[in-house]
């Protein structure tokens, strides 16, 4: 019998379960991916994961959920530049790391096929921006940024040229690309482009 | 027989192919692919298709030379500013629209799984920032971009919030984002990130 108190069986299984799927995407990507390998993988009943995640989309967008809850804080250095140059360099390191880079690509491939995992990845990314963007709303009220800024708007500009490398290119994001990019948004909010 | 004269019986099949290719991508996405159901809807043998291209990812790479082949000019508009807008605007009318952002979609889906659509996707990128970076390059030559500033980069930052939108949002690149995203690039080029 399995419950739903935290740190239980049924939390075990779900760690099971969404680890396999990580691997299984890093491996192979979205292509090929299924159930019965992914309960096969975990050491889990196939019953459990179709009754429970029943689609791939379904499980990915689970994934997403709690690559969510576990992700990095948001860096406090004390300063506005140093806190985004260490947010671009997360990004950087992320998205080149030869097991997270994979699960990224293969969690945006489900999402432009599966509008559930479409939410799901939206849900992630707009969680992150609202942590990180703290890094801004603390630079103003020290007088580091100009007041009005939408912090919001500052990460996501910081992070999309990093994204757009990975995605369109085959080249390795550089540490030139994380300086560029933290560059671009302290002259844009200077200039007063967000707000 | 065919042969492969421009304009002659193999061009027409393979654009009736790669029409096809792009028709079902948008239609179904990358799953669900297959070679057969392209030659059925091409209205071309199978055996054509499979000696020609091989694989899905075969012809969504092909299908990528022929994009970069028929895609828009850059503008000319004899402003930078009104350049940038125009080449913003445009990305947001293709990404936005209800036949070209699924296939933008299924093609960086597809590259995300296959190293030759990978490469593929990168030259087709490639290609489209090169020639839509000689407005940077004519806008230094009139004075009105400070010389030494690296076109292709400042194309690139351009690009990359509505592309970020786009792959990890699930609400439509609006105006605002074309107006900040020129912004931001202008700020850029003024405050030498771009070289």
């Amino acid at each position: 019998m399995t419950t739903s108190r935290p740190g239980g069986r049924t939390a075990a299984v779900r760690q099971a379960v969404l680890g396999a799927t990580a691997d299984l995407l890093v491996e192979s990507g979205l292509e090929g991916m299924e159930l019965a390998a992914v309960a096969q993988r975990a050491g889990v009943g196939k019953s459990t994961v179709y009754r429970r995640w029943g689609s791939v989309p379904a499980l990915v967008a689970d994934l997403l959920v709690d690559m969510a809850d576990t992700s990095s804080r948001r860096p406090a250095t004390g300063s506005l530049e140093n806190d985004l140059l260490a947010a671009a360099r997360l990004i950087r390191r992320t998205l080149n790391d030869e097991r997270q880079g994979p699960l990224f690509k293969a969690v945006i491939a489900t999402a432009t096929c599966d509008p559930a995992t479409a939410d799901a990845l939206a849900t992630f990314y707009r969680k992150r921006v609202d942590e990180v963007s703290s890094v801004v709303t603390e630079a103003v009220a020290r007088g580091e940024a100009p007041a009005g800024v939408d912090g919001r708007e500052v990460i996501r500009h910081l992070s999309a040229p990093l994204y757009y490398r990975f995605l369109t290119d085959t080249t390795p994001i550089t540490a030139a690309d994380v300086r560029r990019s933290v560059a671009l948004t302290i002259a844009g909010m200077r200039t007063g482009v967000f707000g």
